[in-house]
């Protein structure tokens, strides 16, 4: 099992929530994150007046998936996140050891 | 070391949290998240009108402990955050490299 | 590469921010979430009068970098986190498999 982690732009939720419905996956989790570029991090200066470094608002995406599906998850967060534009970014991918759902005895990929 | 991580009801955390503070358990991590069940996510139709399918709030619970208190982590959720209910939530568990307090020098589990 | 996780003191952000930039590094995540010491979870009494335990509030920061700046980033984060006071907080390190960047078709350390 692999948990695919998403730092998305807010305004593409809904696309690829919709393409990763289309693939069958069935739950996400999701909450707002701040990021920051570090190379801007230093206070800036615009036309003589300091001012704060911004902070991103962020989407983060967190979906727990069967290794056969790791794949076509990838594909549809690229997909339909993609602008083109800087700013797009990122997908995570890390090892789950163990999954179980709370309701009944389920685990393993059949907890998903 | 693993981190135990877990999707509950909100209105469970207290009854989890009594059981992993019996445990010995010294510190949990918690936040809301949304989740979204992928098969309800298009547009729904009820009595004719569109509606916008809806956001469920959850708590996320992060714990970071020593391999030997896994097991009990894990079955104070799933006893305490069951009420038998679809939507009850899940639990992954995930490999955790290294810890590092950083009041001072400990590591790895020294620093739980 | 490898995910490092912090729960800092949310007063010691800039100073650790300041330092990772100065080490090249170019991205964090943040947000805040609530922590809670289990050996106060219970009911506690003051001068008679029974108080819920309060949840401390905490930054978590998350970084994903290549394996050669992982020292460092750490260094970063207990060095400019440190109060010496306890609460100072904990750095979790994980395993990452892969990275993506959304805008283009870069992947692995390229995507960092
Ligand atoms: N290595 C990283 N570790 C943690 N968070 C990151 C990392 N890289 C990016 N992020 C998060 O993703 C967000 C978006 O990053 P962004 O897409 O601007 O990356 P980028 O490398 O600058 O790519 P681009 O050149 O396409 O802008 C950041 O604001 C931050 O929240
Ligand atoms: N595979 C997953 N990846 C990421 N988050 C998940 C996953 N499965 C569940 N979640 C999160 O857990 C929450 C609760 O899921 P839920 O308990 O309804 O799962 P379920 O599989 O439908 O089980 P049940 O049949 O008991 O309802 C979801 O709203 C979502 O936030
Ligand atoms: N094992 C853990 N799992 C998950 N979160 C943790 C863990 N340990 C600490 N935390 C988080 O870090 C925060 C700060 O912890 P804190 O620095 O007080 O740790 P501590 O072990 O009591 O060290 P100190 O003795 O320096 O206070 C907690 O409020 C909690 O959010
Ligand atoms: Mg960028
Ligand atoms: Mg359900
Ligand atoms: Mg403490």
């Amino acid at each position: 099992m692999k948990k695919i982690e998403a730092l998305i732009r807010t305004s593409k939720f809904d696309e690829i929530h919709q393409c990763l419905s289309n693939l069958g996956v069935k739950f996400l989790t999701f909450y707002e994150v701040k990021g920051m570029g570090l190379q801007h991090a230093r206070m800036q200066t615009y036309r003589g007046v300091a001012y704060e470094p911004t902070f991103i608002p962020r989407t983060k995406l967190e979906i727990v998936v069967a290794n056969d599906l790791e794949e076509d998850v990838i594909q549809c967060i690229l997909k339909e996140g993609r602008t083109g534009e800087v700013g797009d970014g990122k997908i995570f991918v890390y090892e789950v050891g163990k999954a179980f759902r709370i309701r009944n005895d389920d685990t393993g990929e059949a907890a998903l």
